[in-house]
C-alpha cells in the first residue's frame, strides 16, 4: 500500500495515543454539529479551512461560513421538528510526514422526526487533512461524498 | 468549553489507554445486554447506580432492578422473535477531577425480526458517570434520552 | 467470566495500543471491501483462512476463494447501481495465551441506490481470531451471523 511510504514512524504506543485522540476529537466534533453549537463546531477547523459536499458548486472555506452553514441547517431541522445525529467511524487514520494526519472515515447521519420513526439518512465518506495548532487537532480541509450521489 | 477546566491532566498516552478501555467496557457491556445476560450486564454498574430514561417515570436504581427489567425485555424480544443490537459510540470522554468520568455517547439500537428486514429502532444519547471500583470501571448514574421524544 | 483466564496480562497502554490497532485494522479492511478491492481485502487474512457464514453451506477457505466471493459481490452491486457500507464496531477485544486475539464485534451493513434512500441492510455479528505474521494482525477465522437467520 502505498499510504505505507507516507506514514511516519510511530510506536503502536504512539500510533494508540493519536487514535484515541482523534476519536475524541471527532465525538465532540459531532456532539457540538449536532447540538447545533455552530461557532463551538467550526472552532475545529482551522481558520483558512475548506469544506467540500457534493451538493455544493464550490467548497465553504472559513469558519465564518461554515458556522452559518450550521446555523441555517440546525433552524431547518428545528423547524421540522426533526433531531439528526452525525455518526462517524470506520477511522482509516494516515500519519503524513509533513505532521499532517489524513483521516478516511464513514459519517452516517441518523434521521429522526419528533414522535416517529428513527432512519438512515445518509451514508456518506469523509476524507479529512488535520492539523495541529497550539496542541490541537484542526480540520484543514474535509471532503464528504454521499453513496447515493456517487 | 467548561469542560477542560473540570479535565484532570491526562498524557496522550494515559488518555488513549482510557479511551480504549472504556470502548472495551461499552463492547462488553453491550454484547452482554443484547444477549439477554442480565445478571453479568447488570454487573457493569456500581451496587447503588440509577438509570434514568424518558419512558419510566423514575429511575431505576440497583443492580437488581436494572438485571429485572433487561430480563423483561429480553423475554419480549424472544417471544415476538426480533434481535436487538445496542451500539455505542461517539464517546466524548470526559475524565473529572474527582477520578471519575462522564462519558457523553450516542447508542443506536437496530432490530431485526427473524427472517424480516433489519431496521433502524432507536436513536439516543446517553451520558453516564463512571467510576473505578476495584480497578475495574462501573457506571454509577445514566441518563438516556431518545430522539424522537425530545 | 472465563475470558479472563484466558487473557494475556496487558498493561493498560498495551492494551489501549492493541484496541488502535484492531480498530485501525478494521478500519482500512472494510475500506477496502467496500472499494470492492478484492486482493487487498483477502491479504488481511492468513493463507489458510476460513471465512463461514450462514448463506454458504461450508466455510470459504483461502485468499483466492475470499477474493473471488468479493469480486463476484463488487460486480452483482455495480450492476444494480447500489453502495455497501460495512461498519464495523462495538469491539470486545480478547487477547489469548496463544498471542492470538479473539475479537467479537458487530457489523451494520448500509445499503445506499444511486439516487435513491440508504437504509440498513444487514445486522451481522462477527467473531475473528486474529493472528500476528510479520508484525501485523491478519484474520484466521471468521464467524459471521446473521439477526435476522438466527
Amino acid at each position: 500500500m502505498t499510504a505505507q511510504t507516507e506514514t511516519q514512524p510511530y510506536s503502536a504506543t504512539e500510533f494508540g495515543a493519536l487514535y484515541a485522540e482523534i476519536q475524541q476529537f471527532y465525538a465532540r466534533h459531532m456532539h457540538l454539529l449536532d447540538d447545533g453549537d455552530a461557532d463551538a463546531w467550526a472552532a475545529g477547523f482551522t481558520e483558512d479551512a475548506s469544506f467540500s459536499v457534493p451538493t455544493l458548486p464550490a467548497p465553504v472555506v472559513g469558519r465564518a461560513g461554515l458556522a452559518a452553514a450550521v446555523r441555517r441547517t440546525a433552524e431547518a431541522l428545528a423547524e421540522a421538528g426533526e433531531q439528526h445525529r452525525h455518526w462517524p467511524g470506520v477511522f482509516d487514520v494516515r500519519p503524513q510526514k509533513d505532521g499532517s494526519v489524513v483521516v478516511h472515515s464513514y459519517t452516517t447521519v441518523f434521521a429522526s422526526p419528533l414522535g416517529g420513526a428513527s432512519r438512515v439518512h445518509r451514508v456518506c465518506t469523509c476524507t479529512d487533512v488535520l492539523v495541529r495548532e497550539g496542541g490541537r487537532l484542526l480540520v484543514k480541509a474535509r471532503e464528504v461524498a454521499r453513496d447515493d450521489l456517487r
